[in-house]
């Protein structure tokens, strides 16, 4: 992996490489990388926390940045998000505890049996669609400005989706799928957690509960219904043709097909059709 | 393409489509398919100016609206871009006149001999690359908003960008190339202007130089050094396996062959690998 980076820096005649950090192992383990790859001052790190990110995040991606020993940048995307009119999508939250603000956003997320699968269909009523069309423009917002700060300096930006959110569908279109390079695409969540720890990422942030920090209190592992443990051994098992039956099987089944609507893009006719 | 353009929306189960409207006749052929193939009250088409877009590209995405029967929403993205610090990149312009912002900005572009193949390859000084970063963040705050709008109707984005632009590099990765459905993706600009004929485009909007209006001034032809009509001619020739010599063919293979940056999406290892 630190070679694939390093050969596409130079490849393409990148001068360094933006990476945005959230304070979750996925952009721990790529900012592991990216120390081993290229020089501290060829890397920019970006901090791009909003109105409705957990605390927890914005400190976990400051102390994650200080371990490895990078200085990050930290810019709210806020009033990108209030002028693009996201914030109308959601209820104000100023001065609300962050604990009555997850318990509202989860109640808002639980309204349906499966809220996952209607996510990855777009279905559900206008106030389920406006949750989702207000959670993923905080990752293409996001996405502006990795690119903005990295055109400037000629610098790639570098993605850390991994292999099991690819396949089921937990990232977001044109948002944080949208980079140059995927260091970590190969990799299984579980093999991101045992990259982390051989890459020395703290154990603050490897064990606490991976989330996209995008509506307050939803975590990846509630959203799937499964663990990642559950999840990979059965992706792994596809992958090798093993046939497995079963409740969470047929769930994971569910879920990759329901992608459909994720893996649109750019639909076109060929010539002479 | 009318057919295509329902089937899509269709076997996607979308409610209806989502337009960026800028003025200029690529957007102005698609509206005019879309009218076909939906419901004017399915047709969502959103005019997205900037501080800096061209008030004629205003007034003509708007005449063109009310042409095809469609309502528009306008809704500027300054706010936006200004909080994502874009206008820091290029000075203020507030109170100057047209002329002489486009004077300013064919000035910054055209300090290199080949600013367009400077711009494929992201290359050139602080001032440059700035001014690369400025006008790209514009499109992809647009698909920002667009996104926003379809995804709390579940509409699908639809695209504008043609088999010219595709190839040359024309458009801005993550920006205007990131939509759902691309109904005269396959099209050749000069059969975009065909099409604009057969579907009734109003003569202003087909008469004027085609400009993506992201930087004041810059024109399509005038950034390719060649006409549309010379471009196409070479690239059908290409295509067909035809052999031809000359200036023109060498600038179109150049121009071909620096695209690598624009194409450069999600590079990542395969597992094993």
């Amino acid at each position: 992996m630190v070679d694939f980076i390093r050969k596409c820096v130079n490849d393409y005649g990148f001068r360094g490489a933006v990476l945005g950090v959230s304070g979750g192992i996925d952009s721990a383990v790529v900012l592991g990388l990216l120390i081993r790859a290229l020089d501290r001052d060829r890397i920019l790190a970006l901090i791009l926390p909003e109105r409705d990110s957990s605390k927890r995040s914005l400190r976990d991606a400051q102390r994650v940045c200080k371990h490895f020993g990078v200085v990050p940048q930290v810019y709210s995307i806020t009033g990108a998000l209030r002028a693009l009119g996201a914030y109308k999508l959601f209820p104000p939250a100023f001065l609300i505890p962050e604990k009555l603000k997850q318990i509202y956003a989860r109640n808002r997320w639980n309204r349906y049996e499966d809220p996952y699968i209607m996510d990855l269909l777009n279905e559900g009523d206008e106030l389920f669609l406006k949750g989702l069309a207000y959670y993923r423009v905080k990752h293409r917002v996001r996405m502006c400005k990795l690119y903005m700060e990295a055109e400037k300096r000629k610098y790639c930006v570098v993605g850390t989706t991994n292999r099991t959110e690819q396949l089921l569908g937990l990232y977001v279109k044109w948002g944080d799928d949208s980079v140059d390079i995927e260091p970590i695409m190969h990799l299984y969540k579980v093999e991101v957690y045992e990259m982390a720890k051989y890459l020395g990422v703290p154990t603050y942030i490897i064990e606490k509960a991976p989330t996209p920090d995008l509506v307050p209190g939803i975590v990846d592992e509630e959203a799937f219904g499964l663990t990642y443990a559950e999840i990979d051994s059965i992706l792994m098992d596809l992958e090798k043709g093993i046939e497995r039956e079963g409740p969470a099987v047929e769930r994971i089944k569910k879920i990759i097909t329901s992608t459909k609507l994720r893996e649109l893009k750019c639909l076109h006719l060929e010539r002479g059709e």
